[in-house]
């Protein structure tokens, strides 16, 4: 049964709820890996949790969650929002999470048959690249989009590539392809997410109406040098992988800041030395290149220039460094029409907004290559995200939540 | 009961018999941390097959293990050899254990009385720093350096100090004090070991005769900026602790290059990066320096262009870094006496040798402070060490052991 009545507080209490499924121990923010324990269990509470409010839910061979509010024509194209329930470690409360309990809150908002259209909240699996290397894995599968062999070749921590945990988990990485969504499946898709930067913030704005989103180029890097005693090893005899790997990550961090007037980032946040003992040469080092901007020439320009370092680490260094492109993919524009939608409703309720880009990718990109998408940034405090201090005060989601029920009534009833 | 007979053969299967305590799963070279499981159970091996074979076995408070032959004149000091069974993460099979093996080796060549003063065969537990940070632990305890407060904040990757760690083994960090040896306990000490770099090979020569040990002075790193998302943090607003990191490396090692003339190293070899995710800048970088060199000024040098460093890390990158010192220890002449007596022995048996220098610490540098002491060197095939490719040839370990063996002698019919 629906319930007559899912307030705002009823979503707050929702969202605080799904903040305990964290990993055990962990005293520093929210760690829910995806496929891992807590991430499963968060997943199976929300399946519930809309079972009991009336929704149709269902599963894809893979783990993303579909709860549909049927409207007057099940026939026509569904009108779409949803987000990810996945984190980084010690990632913070609301990215991801926002956008599946505002899409919930909408959906309750509508009794069935109420819009012409069906409304449909997605849970994607695996956004966060934390795990496996690579991000928007459920978006990826939904538009069709694998690429097993390069999927097969990025493992996690624990050396398992993501058909080998989620078979492990009890899906069936075999039926992938059934996963694929039909064409014309959604009229429209809408994603309500935390800005993670300080536009909105440094502007006094309250919603970001995105009409593009950067997409991450990313490279894995393999130096490998020689592990030689630290004392009895003279500096001209030495190939150590950790040295050449600061020049490199020097080189990129200089290349990036001269991109800065095309927004072009780039950052190695994850890194793991061999044998990693104070007294021995590394031996060994893998780091990882994330490079992200609107801006294709610009993000040649820095993918180019660390080509270059790896070659002057090489030859300074007597390393040898393998460099693997992980990902590609091309910054996306949103559909303009439901920008303007957005633009439209936020005018009509007097909130203050501006069109924006996002710096980080979503799975709304992948998303939007299939049907019209757009999406909505709440305000980040200080601009901090993947962080346990990621913020966003309670009252611009009350304003977020309100302007996405209005949106998807606009869309839920367009012929 | 002592043998008979101890030949090199039954030299080189106690040697292989020691490669057998290695961590569980370990594919590459050998890991035997200090107080693991497996460095237990080979210190406990030795114990037995020293006891076996007629030695006198004690074992101080923390582990040392000492293994006496009388002389005929018990009263006065010994003559002692020996070295170490631990080993760094994924190390050799030769560095340590050779020392204790070849010791074994010579001490089984004599009877009971043989020699006028007795001869001692020392096992010195946590020679290795890759646990605790800081190295030499049971020669330190031996000679009266226990640093209790500064040892007490060097813990291992579980969280826990050396106290808490040996008192968890089964022996008494309370009775530390009683592990100090009194004056005149040994007339001298002589440690064999690898050389570990490659100075023996490229001259061509069998021996090295240690006249004085570099000693490392160490620093821990913390560096501390912010986490943030990788896609949405502009690079003007970054706090990335990497990159800080990163400048330290190679101003370091661009340092150590200028003090070549001097023989001074300086190595960035272990390094923990938090939350360590490819999608976020990374908040917290904690990286450890090792500097070594015989040359004093030149050590400060190095030292003083690391806080430079610093301060222009923390500028250019708006992080905060700390920058502790672990262990500052001043280079080791060792006794001109004993390395005459090597060098005398060497040519009265026709083997090629060199006097030489020492890159990597010892436990022999505190053993030297207290007692005459001088090392023997063997050479390492491409001056690998700390590796699993750490290989020194058995005939040239048969004349090293011999070597040791009538140094032995002489030192022990001295007066």
């Amino acid at each position: 049964m629906i319930q007559q009545c899912y307030t705002m507080h009823d979503m707050e209490i929702l969202f605080e709820t799904l903040t305990t499924f964290n990993k055990p121990g962990e005293m520093k923010g929210i760690t829910r890996l995806a496929y891992s324990k807590e991430d499963e269990a968060a997943h199976q509470f929300m399946v519930e949790t809309m079972g009991e409010h009336g929704l149709f839910v269902r599963k894809d061979a893979i783990g993303n969650i579909f709860a549909r509010l049927p409207g007057q024509n099940s026939q026509l194209p569904a009108v779409g929002t949803g987000s990810h329930l996945d984190t980084v470690p010690q990632g913070g409360a609301y990215d991801g999470a926002l956008g599946v309990v505002t899409g919930f809150y909408a959906l309750m908002q509508f009794k069935p048959g109420e819009l012409l259209r069906d409304l449909e909240l997605v849970i994607f699996r695996a956004e966060e690249s934390s795990r496996f290397g690579f991000s928007c894995i459920g978006s990826k599968v939904m538009t069709g989009k694998v690429k097993a062999d390069q999927w097969a070749e990025n493992v996690d921590d624990e050396g398992q590539s993501f058909f080998q945990v989620i078979d492990d988990a009890g899906y069936a990485s075999e039926k992938i392809a059934s996963c694929c969504l039909p064409d014309h499946y959604f009229s429209a898709f809408i994603e309500l997410h935390i800005e993670q930067g300080k536009r909105l913030e440094s502007d006094g704005l309250t919603i970001g109406v995105v009409n593009g989103i950067a997409a991450p180029t990313r490279f894995a890097v393999l130096v490998r040098g020689h592990a030689d005693h630290s004392g009895a090893t003279p500096m001209y005899q030495r190939q150590d992988a950790l040295v050449a790997s600061a020049m490199i990550i020097e080189d990129i961090n200089h290349a990036a800041c001269r991109e800065s007037p095309w927004g072009t980032v780039a950052t190695v946040g994850k890194m793991e030395i061999q044998p990693n003992s104070m007294n021995v040469i590394p031996g060994e080092v893998t780091f990882y290149v994330d490079i992200r901007g609107i801006e294709k020439c610009s993000i040649s320009r820095v993918a180019s220039r660390l080509q270059e370092a790896v070659h002057k680490a090489e030859t300074d260094n007597d390393v040898t460094i393998t460099l693997r492109e992980i990902s590609s993919e091309e910054p996306v524009k949103l559909d303009d029409g439901l920008c303007d939608v957005l633009a439209q409703q936020c005018e009509k309720n007097d909130i203050s907004y501006m069109k924006m880009l996002s710096g980080a990718g979503h799975d709304t990109m992948n998303l939007a290559q299939r049907y019209p998408a757009a999406m909505i940034f709440t305000p980040s405090k200080g601009g901090i995200s993947h962080h346990p201090d990621e913020f966003t005060h309670f009252s611009d989601i009350e304003v977020a939540a309100t302007l996405l029920k209005e949106t998807l009534r606009e869309l839920g009833n367009r012929q």
